[in-house]
């Protein structure tokens, strides 16, 4: 029997103690010495497939097997996220407490669907969602959720929105509906693409969202919106809702959320706001600012796996009418029904997805680990870095800043035509030491350095300025006949 | 600076390295101890939420501090998955592979939404998929991708249908489009909620779900199915998609795809197939029938959580038009655009959800460890406890059986009233040995023993069974005056 057992069983435990004790090791390794890979990935398009069988082994094989293809096949197709010189998209931090807390989240495999099938992890989500909510200021009859990506947190607000405009439209839908408008959702020209992805998945169709043009600090601008909502309802349009942005992606400009909050009021509109990346900035003395006017808004997104330090994926949409997602979705077949000792909140009810991950676990050993004064240090220092990198670009006679720097990504471009900075980016890229990514602005291709890694120091970002001022001399030179 | 990086960075890595084998050796031991906990919590409503502070700390905290409350406080609100005795929904593995390659995952932090952020999660993506879709018999021309859950999967799977059906849906919408009629969706009265949900979601309107009657073993009835086309196509619905379910969650039946199918093709229906939990049996001799006909389906999920031993989420879509899937998602802002050496396959074009974590690494590792044998072997054996417990129930004159038994889960009631069987599940489930759910068919109450943990022995099987009989006896013995 326990032979038959250990054959048809799970790996036997001793083999796995040894094996993770080997791959902590790997781990700790890693994260002392992850500056010494080149940050963006240097293999080929379709080099690490061909590096693959093509089939399944048909037989089992020993974990250092595969570990050893890890080293040896997959290691060089990684871009480090956790490298310090990782300045591109966001940067994040997948933090030590968060790859512990991840950890034993694997082992639990826990499926919060049901409060049944997981208590703590249903009530661990709502203690640190609420943990989360005040350290940001936001007002306590903001409901949180946790789901994984802020796309996900941001389509279940429009469909919130949705749900509050149109009467029965879950039960009847969008078509062949003569009482229902088309509908309309705005945001900002810099507003990210998630929404466009969520009016189109809604069924409103992309045309449904309106782009508001912005100021020449990238912040939408109020009139503008108040005009567009004017002229839409007078050609026969339904505002829905309104996307405000903390934190844009491009430049990390902040929309006017409480003039756009006082627009919605007077409209009737949703107000859901963005802050998926900068939102957690609000908790830092002297940047309430940023959320002035949210406090009002109906929801809101942020995300820890963003600039919390906390191992991707975690994004929290907080919602002042969780009422009207569950009314939305909330659908109990008859194999989930459960009575409880006294009301519970089940997860399944708050969205699409029937089951979640116990994500809530990393985002409170993380809260925990560093503590709300150590958190905000964290990010007073990466804000610190950007300012300063800002003031040498500003300070250089070769470069150009592009756009106001309020958190911590600079927008820069060498003072050439585009061609050159393409091939700037590239080969800065290419070194291996540094990666940043690029947007476009006032239609110029646009360098941007964002810092969001907890190994990032000032060395690393005085080593970036110095690779693209010495890249762009050797980029300008006069090429020699 | 060195103090300085300390004060401010991550946790130092020879912390790390201290707590995350502290961890491991909690986890090995947890391992091979689970089936010492109570299987279902017995934690009250509020009371983890009660033992926790209402407020982030405003100080860091030693991390023995968080790992002792996370046993003291959240363990006990731990409902165990991974037990032996988890007989409930659909029972599943963490297994240790799994968790070996979920570690590694979390502690890269890959974030792959474009191939140069992640080359080698985005290959290995391709390459775990093409693994799977061969051991299940599926045609290459299925492209597969990763989501988290089979309801994001179908989710997918039906905007693309939607995207199919509806000319310009992406642009237009549903709403004010006298040329879009109402649309229509099939499935059983035993498929799955996600469907309902996908359909709510996209703008149809759950009215857009039509179920289909079902056969006395739970299957779809084609004929039923065309009969509903005809009907609604007459009255000026369109429809538009079919999804036949391989494994039903209540009872596990099969639709019989082939039919379905060849109604499908008929009528230029979009078919998917919800294989979510029994498509990985298709691997195994003598049952490849189970997905006869879905060769020639237009998608397919398949959920490696669930009955393939991969941690947590982890779903898989098949789908032959998945050309579709971006068309009717790919929408590339500025600051993600990017120019390789070769075209790429970028991971966020594919769904709405942006940011991917580095799944396909788990699925991989679990498949090499096992390997193709060893993993049918486990399935088999898996259906041969299933047959067992079957039988025993048909031996016994107090219990009655209320459905076949195709897989791992077997349907059946005390022959008694509702109530009984109420206070029955219940009672087995308060021992804490084991925990079983329950359904409704037929409009009878009726328990659900499902097998699906590694775990999971014979031993563990009979003794949920004496448990059964045992509280049955007690339940219907004459209450002592």
């Amino acid at each position: 029997m326990s032979d038959e057992r250990a054959r048809l069983g799970d790996m036997d435990p001793q083999d796995f103690r040894r094996e993770a004790h080997r791959v902590v090791d790997w781990i700790a390794d890693y994260m002392s010495s992850v500056d010494l890979y080149p940050v963006l990935s240097r293999v080929q398009p379709g080099q690490i497939k061909a590096a693959l069988p093509a089939e399944a082994p048909e037989r089992g094989e020993p974990f250092e097997r595969m570990f050893s293809d890890f080293e040896r096949i997959l290691m060089p197709g990684i871009t480090h996220w956790n490298h310090p010189g990782f300045f591109a998209y966001f940067s994040i931090t997948g933090s030590a407490p968060g790859v512990l807390a991840d950890m034993l989240s694997s082992a639990l495999n826990v499926q919060a669907m049901l409060w049944r099938t997981s208590p703590s992890a249903t009530e661990l989500e709502e203690v640190a969602v609420a943990w989360l909510r005040r350290l940001m200021g936001l007002p306590d009859s903001f409901e949180g959720v946790i789901y994984d990506t802020a796309s996900v947190s941001t389509l279940h607000a429009l469909a919130a929105a949705r749900e509050a405009a149109v009467p029965d439209v879950r039960a009847l839908g969008l078509a062949q509906r003569p009482d229902v408008p088309r509908l309309r959702v705005y945001c900002s020209e810099h507003a990210h693409s998630s929404i466009d992805k969520a009016v189109i998945l809604l069924g409103m169709g992309h045309e449904a969202l309106r782009r508001i043009d912005c100021d020449d600090e990238f912040r939408m601008i109020p009139d503008a919106l108040a005009a567009a909502i004017a002229q839409d309802t007078s050609n026969g349009w339904l505002p829905v809702a309104v996307v405000a942005t903390v934190g844009t992606t491009s430049t990390t400009s902040v929309d006017p959320v409480e003039d756009i909050q006082e627009i919605c009021e007077e409209h009737g509109l949703w107000l859901h706001v963005d802050a998926a990346y900068a939102g957690v900035a609000a908790m830092i003395p002297g940047y309430e600012w940023i959320l002035e006017g949210a406090g009002k808004a109906d929801s809101l997104v942020v995300n820890p796996h963003k600039w919390l330090f906390t191992p991707f994926d975690l994004s929290v949409l907080y919602c002042r009418r969780m009422d009207l997602i569950r009314q939305a979705f909330a659908l109990v077949p008859d194999y989930l029904e459960t009575v409880e000792a006294a009301p519970v909140r089940n997860l399944m009810d708050t969205g699409v997805q029937l089951g979640r991950r116990f994500r809530s676990l990393k985002l409170w050993m993380v809260l925990r680990h560093f503590g709300a004064n150590g958190i905000r240090k964290r990010l007073v220092e990466h804000m610190r870095l950007a300012q300063l990198f800002a003031r040498w670009v500003d300070a250089s006679a070769d470069f150009i800043r592009v756009a106001p720097v309020p958190f911590s990504v600079v927008c820069f471009r060498a003072d050439a035509d585009d061609a050159l900075n393409e091939r700037l980016l590239d080969a800065v890229n290419a070194g291996g030491e540094v990666f940043l990514s690029h947007t476009r602005l006032q239609d110029r291709f646009t360098l941007r350095l964002a810092i969001g890694n907890l190994r990032t120091t000032e060395a690393h970002v005085a080593r970036a300025w110095a690779i693209l001022q010495e890249t762009s001399l050797q980029l300008r030179a006069p090429v020699s006949q």
